[in-house]
């Protein structure tokens, strides 16, 4: 299966949907007009156009389709085709109710919205084989059609009779029997023992929501549940177009809290895809965080993406200008568009796509940012900001085949471990935060410009020199032997509080805690004293006091090395953070002052230190770099609304003004990007 | 039909439930005596008394109301009779389930509260024919009935399946075929196209919520179903009384905003009752804003009532002291509620009556305010404050046939614009504030004591001379061209940001936006800058900065002049407010600071300055005219706590304190009422 | 029946759930051992272990719950029994869907949770007959069974179809006729008048839940309902094992507001246990209260629990360090395990019991705290403090059969009351605070060492100096006899705002309110100033300036004396607390400083400081009595993390330290305890 778009520069397009604008071809032939002008090189099609494409049962009309591949050959124009499960049309829920999906208390929906169907339902799965393979017939040959997007930001669950029973087939093949599926959730507790596999439920707030294993293995149900649909509606698309590869649009890194998306194992479901793609909707210019903790967010996001394949990724969505859907819909100012879209690239995005080219005339996503809006016209700002970021990406030819530097440090994140800590009821149960943790840590790595994968307990350790595994609650014995492996190889290990505690059934670790988890870090923790948010706590190490919140393990050492104390509370004096030769611990959650401390001088001892021509006076300029073989395309990239200064070392190319440079100072302007070709 | 109430003074009366006391028949001659202590000429009764009136199907009992029209008739009192449909008898909703409502998401409410009926129900609605005609049979010829009260407080929504038939009925009729309608909803957007009239269905939240143009219709039938059960139930009465008034008490204004009712077209419902009437509740001695503040928003909420249809209109409830469904249920201070009453009789109102006049000795309801407490005596302060404002409107009786003086400011307020806009998913997605927009341009005009009407689009604007045309976010063609000619005529309007964006079907005017609109403004917007909470723009204007928040609109102009700048962004210096020349357009969200120079210079330069023989000297002071044909009656009330001066510049009457008056200084105690009387 | 647990020592237990670890035998026997290690004297167990017990219908097994009984045996452990009815096997919902609660819109819960059970189903009640009856014939002779836990925290309520016949058979039995029914509900209000006995339903958001009357009565019901279920269940217990006594365990007093239990009128409820007691889960060490405070709240719960049957109980469960069910989970601090659990037996409990004994090694409760944690050892922060308590409840083993000091004063408390003022439509809707009202008068006394009664209004008042009634809003006329007899007999009374307002039907006194009422206080209350949160009144009274929030009752005095009067608002220089002989009214909220001074002079003038030979300086350090015949037990406890001083002035045993003591200083360490024996 191909790993890549057979595409010679960076896509520049986004989701097109003439299918509203039928009846006024004129609209449709401007449209392709002010793509040319915009530097459009690709349109995606066919999202949510299931009613367009088989207006009833069983009657298909291709036409519209066709004449959109055919305008897009004209000029050069690469086709992503989207199959159109995301929704359905009104006549097969009417035929077929049971294609649209139950709610967790039995409740079956109303037709409405888009991702409402079962991902069950044998009718469903028919239907969309069927259309896919239609789709793949009539458009696999087209020589423009280099991708297939398949649905639309897979999410949600049905609890249907159908769904229950796959949920119980699921069940019997992982536990095999109900003994041992009792003792996995320790299901004596509160009389919970299942005597048949029929007595299985999935969560509800009118049954069980407590058990801990049941939720969890929900979560992880839901997962494979999608994959499966995926791979349903894939089959045919696999079959006829060997060479097109597949995508779907992930999701993730909202506001407020730009948090990874929860619901689905993306670093399962990527397996299934040959590119991962991606929906980026960071709010810049919002009034509630600087523009630089939100980079770094974003760095993160793209680093989460990168890192599950490991290799370059598609930006599928993002909005030119504001969006509709968060509670203030605010435009980018000026310079944004280009900074946010090259940030991206920078992080190893191959595309800058659109979510949309052309806004709706009506609907509940009309004020949605567009590259074309209502106006219609090559006026608008946004239009000029496309228009630049279009050029850019042409300047940036060369670079298209570029991999971004290798990172040397990795961050562990895991989907079970996310979900399994949210849901312990113990620590601070409303805010465990373990998304935020990593995001702090992430930070720390940002501000110096290093490289970080974000990693999941499936990947390869012994690549990277320096492995950071916050919080990691839920830990199998394979993971923490893997660390340990990885440690006596001489990589250097940084664990944090509420670590190893429970195995992958959300079994506790009896005794003294999990033997080789103890061996790593060479410590064992006996209590761990969770503060109300009006208290805190200090932290004594490297000379100076930081302040600690919310979580504070009391240590006790057996090999490692009390490196930090505590500075109150009745363990004041007692280890807060420990060493165990290349394992150190860190016990509580710190402000970002020791993390910078802490890793500064670990990457210093390291030399992780990633060395680039440049130096810059601020942390609100970030550095970048993307590799060929023989050159560094380095994007550096001013997140504030002043102009910043950096200091360059050698001679480069000013990539987007085309010019040469010397060493010396370069201005940038506020939330203005440059990107220096160095070559070797 | 009559158009008026025919009484030969101000009506002082309540909701009186004598019903609940009939195994009481002393408490019953005691309110009688206690009615005639305070001044009350009328009550209102059978209201909510469907059970007393017909205990079992087809079984009628009115004796008690009989009793009720002889003891009023035997002391000169008026009675407004009530039709009971505002809750029904248990044995109804046991022996017919489908009088009841269902929600939208196809549950059937059990029995219980009131106001829970379907409009749709034939049988319901049969029932409520039947016992109003019987009503109007017996009582129709009784020399003190004067009004027909239909119902309660129209409102809510029912969703079962005879409504959904009436609903497709309706868009039917309206959309002619599904190709319009799915073209008006712009339904391809998520494959939602209607393939048959079966399918649509009431926006639910377990269907579809998002289909804009379909939750805007729903509103808008809802209101046209309520006044067709309206009709329903007024046939008979205008069959059998056709001399006697019809009305229904409508709401709103309530705390803590003051908002306008939201869920019925009233503009659209005032046209089928010959008299509009209204509860009104300030919360006067609240802890959260000033008593000139309410004031302003209660002197909006009056206005409103009496621009539905331009002529006097009725309070048909307040509350003498305290209601109980405040979060906090203050009671009024001394002196509040005659200057409550009076400036609702200042605004056109034509009575002062209350809900209630005799407590509930138990039910949700008991601890309302009331004339009549559970303490049964006259000796309460609530008693003394009615009392008082008895003898206020019977000294007031030569002004009983007096109208407002003319209003030759308005402000256009549209039902359809509030729904759409509110819905609108754009913007400030919680906080569009088209109400307190509207609130805080006619603060600036109450500040003044210039009378203003809050029109509908479909008022003729001839009369005025000048036309305030806030975030009219959903603006017709038709509405756009009314407004063209106003200002050809001569007319000066001011219209702000956010306005003439989508049509009536929530379609976006395409291209530079709607013709009509950019001819009468002279510019094109070509942003909306959403401004998160904590960011703030400047408007420079009069050589002054004015603070700006949540909207800047981005102004092109074409024939418009630039009247103010922007002091900030990237915008800084570009056009804030325009002139083209009678229409103003003020692009973004100003302090009240800015709303007053500006409309204080707009009527001085208009001449719009309302002539009364009085200088106050604080806008806690309001002065409010109310004409008839030889002499006006000026109204002046102290909305604060402290005394107030001021100076009168002709010779008068005091009303109230009967005595004759020669220019100079007044004094208003806290919270104190004058009426002068000045003859023409 | 037996009101005391045959037992010669303080038990020190809790619950334990061995079938949870039938397959690691190892893990019991280490168990036991750790059990005599701790001072562990009694184990709780069978709750929830239905499934264990009758693994499927009607298929017994035993043995474990023998093996359980033999090991305790051997160790001079007692048991406590628990009847397994909390939670029910899955087979039995599976066979019997009817065992499962129905929520108030008539939706059946599926399996899940505990507790989830219909108190009504015939079906449940025979099968927890029988299996409670097999327990007992088993069990029932084993020398070292105690005590039955009968079910568990008892709470919620069923809306199923033989609940509402049940309902209706209650409405009838109390209400005889229909027409009576009416007209206690008010049911002409809103025509709501029931014309057949079937027209009745539990109270619900889809039908009524407006009826005051139907609200109370359902909370009636639900508390008889549980009381005939929880009969139902002792039945075969009493016939077999006449000697035990049987209790269940009560709930309340947990954060953030420790609030006493509101599902269930434990008042009632405690006539039908042999023995009262409960779980107490006080949040030592949180961040958002000082210790003190805490401290006061958690007294007062006690002395709640102690008064119910004014006689001892036991803490059926607390928790030894955590809980995990708080927002924040935070552990108790060194010290505070000893202080908390002194102080229960200070106040007369006769146990500390622990949920749990042993955490579970997986489910939802997991993470709570435990004597044998997870790490399964005795070298644990807790199991040390949980020791210690075991070894200071042996050294106390002398004043086992002590019972507290008599009070002489009282708080009454109603649970009629509390639930119809919350329900009232009236005052400060959403902040009546009753149960803070009562806090905060208790207060006044902890802080002077002088123990009170909480009593219901059944209790005798006969043996008490002081009453005090705060906020008795619905007041029957039977007990403002008692309490008029109360005062003519010489007893001092106190009651506060918002007093004697409505009967036991929630119909207000009519005309100038109750006779007997206005005897007691001689005066009528006007009316309620009630005051938004922003807005304040004052009390000027022993020569201060008191603030006064929320209420301000306004006063006509008869007979009774003004001594402080109002220092704000129209009403300033009214009476604001009266005295009528031995009656006084404080007709407003205070701040606590006036409920010092006040409760202090009181207190000086009817002798009522308590006589300890001790003086303390703090009010953070807090002095209960336990009696016997011959000596006072004086606990002394330091809610304080400072240390603090005593001084003593007299010769005492220190209990804990075995040492004599002569009259001096003496030290608490932080929140540390002494006990001193003083023999008389």
């Amino acid at each position: 299966m191909p790993d890549k778009v057979n595409v010679d520069k960076f896509i520049h397009g986004g989701d097109y949907n003439p299918d509203q604008w039928l009846d006024h071809p004129e609209v449709i032939d401007r449209d392709f007009e002010l793509f040319k002008e915009a530097g459009i090189n690709s349109v995606t099609v066919g999202i949510f156009a299931w009613d367009k494409l088989e207006p009833s049962e069983g009657v298909y009309d291709f036409s519209w389709l066709d004449d959109v591949f055919d305008r897009a050959e004209k000029q050069g124009c690469k086709v992503i085709l989207s199959t159109p499960s995301g929704a359905r049309p009104r006549w097969m829920a009417e035929k077929y109710p049971e294609v649209l999906r139950v709610d967790e208390n039995g409740r079956r929906n109303l037709y409405g919205e888009r991702h409402n169907h079962c991902y069950t339902s044998p009718v469903y799965r028919q239907k969309v084989r069927e259309i896919n393979r239609r789709l793949a017939e009539r458009y696999g040959r087209r020589e423009n059609l280099i991708l297939w997007h398949i649905s639309n930001e897979y999410g949600g669950e049905c609890h249907c009779e159908l769904c229950q029973q796959e949920f119980r087939k699921w069940m019997k093949e992982k536990y095999k029997t109900l003994d041992n599926l009792n003792r996995c959730y320790w299901n004596e507790f509160w009389s919970h023992l299942y005597t048949s596999w029929d007595q299985i439920h999935s969560p509800s707030s009118s049954g069980d929501s407590n058990v801990l294993g049941l939720n969890l293995d929900w979560h992880r149900f839901v997962t494979d549940r999608t994959i499966d649909f995926f791979e349903n509606e894939v089959a045919p698309l696999r079959e006829l177009t060997p060479d097109i590869p597949v995508t779907t649009n992930f999701m993730g890194g909202n506001p407020p809290d730009s948090h990874v998306f929860y619901d689905l194992d993306y670093q399962k479901f990527a397996k299934h895809v040959d590119i991962v793609s991606w929906d980026s909707y960071p709010n810049w210019a919002n009034g509630y965080e600087t523009t630089e903790k939100l980079a770094a967010k974003t760095a993160l996001m793209n680093d989460v993406m990168h890192s599950l394949k490991h290799q370059n990724y598609l930006i599928m969505e993002n909005t030119p200008s504001q969006v509709n859907w968060h509670p203030v819909n605010r435009a980018k100012l000026p310079g944004m568009h280009e900074m946010g879209s090259l940030q991206e690239i920078a992080h190893g995005a191959d595309s800058v796509m659109y979510f949309q080219l052309h806004q709706s005339r009506g609907a509940s996503e009309m004020f949605h940012g567009a590259v074309i809006t209502s106006k219609m016209s090559s006026k608008t700002r946004v239009f000029r900001d496309v228009s630049r970021v279009g050029r850019d990406l042409e300047l940036l030819k060369d670079a298209k085949d570029s991999r971004c530097a290798e990172a040397r440090v990795a961050i562990v994140f895991d989907y079970d471990n996310m979900w399994a800590l949210d849901d312990a009821r113990a620590y601070s149960n409303q805010s465990k935060k373990y998304w935020e943790t990593i995001q702090h840590h992430y930070k720390a790595f940002w501000d110096m410009d290093i490289p970080v994968d974000i990693i999941s307990t499936d990947d390869d350790l012994g690549k990277y020199s320096l492995v950071i595994d916050p919080m990691h609650f839920m830990m199998t014995e394979k993971f923490a032997g893997k660390l340990k492996k990885f440690t006596e190889d001489g990589g250097t290990l940084v664990g944090t509080y509420i670590n190893g505690i429970v195995d992958e059934n959300f079994l506790t670790y009896l005794g003294q805690g999990m033997d080789t988890w103890r061996q790593i870090y060479g410590l064992e923790v006996t209590e761990t004293d969770t503060l109300y948010p009006e208290q805190k706590n200090n932290l004594e190490m490297f000379g100076k006091t930081y302040e600690v919140r919310d979580y504070c393990d009391l240590i006790e050492p057996e090999s490692a090395e009390v490196e930090g104390t505590y500075g109150d509370f009745f363990y004041k004096g007692t280890p807060a953070v420990t060493r165990n030769g290349n394992a150190w611990y860190i016990g509580c959650r710190t402000d970002d002052g020791f993390l910078a401390d802490f890793y500064g001088r670990l990457c210093r001892d390291l030399g992780l230190d990633f060395e680039i021509p440049l130096e810059k006076h601020s942390s609100k300029v970030s550095v970048r770099v993307r590799q060929t073989d023989d050159a560094d395309y380095c994007f550096i990239i001013n997140f504030s609304h002043e102009k910043q200064d950096v200091e360059l070392s050698c001679d480069a190319e000013d990539v987007l003004l085309q010019e040469e440079l010397n060493s010396g100072s370069l201005e940038l302007e506020p939330y203005g990007v440059k990107v220096l070709k160095i070559s070797r």
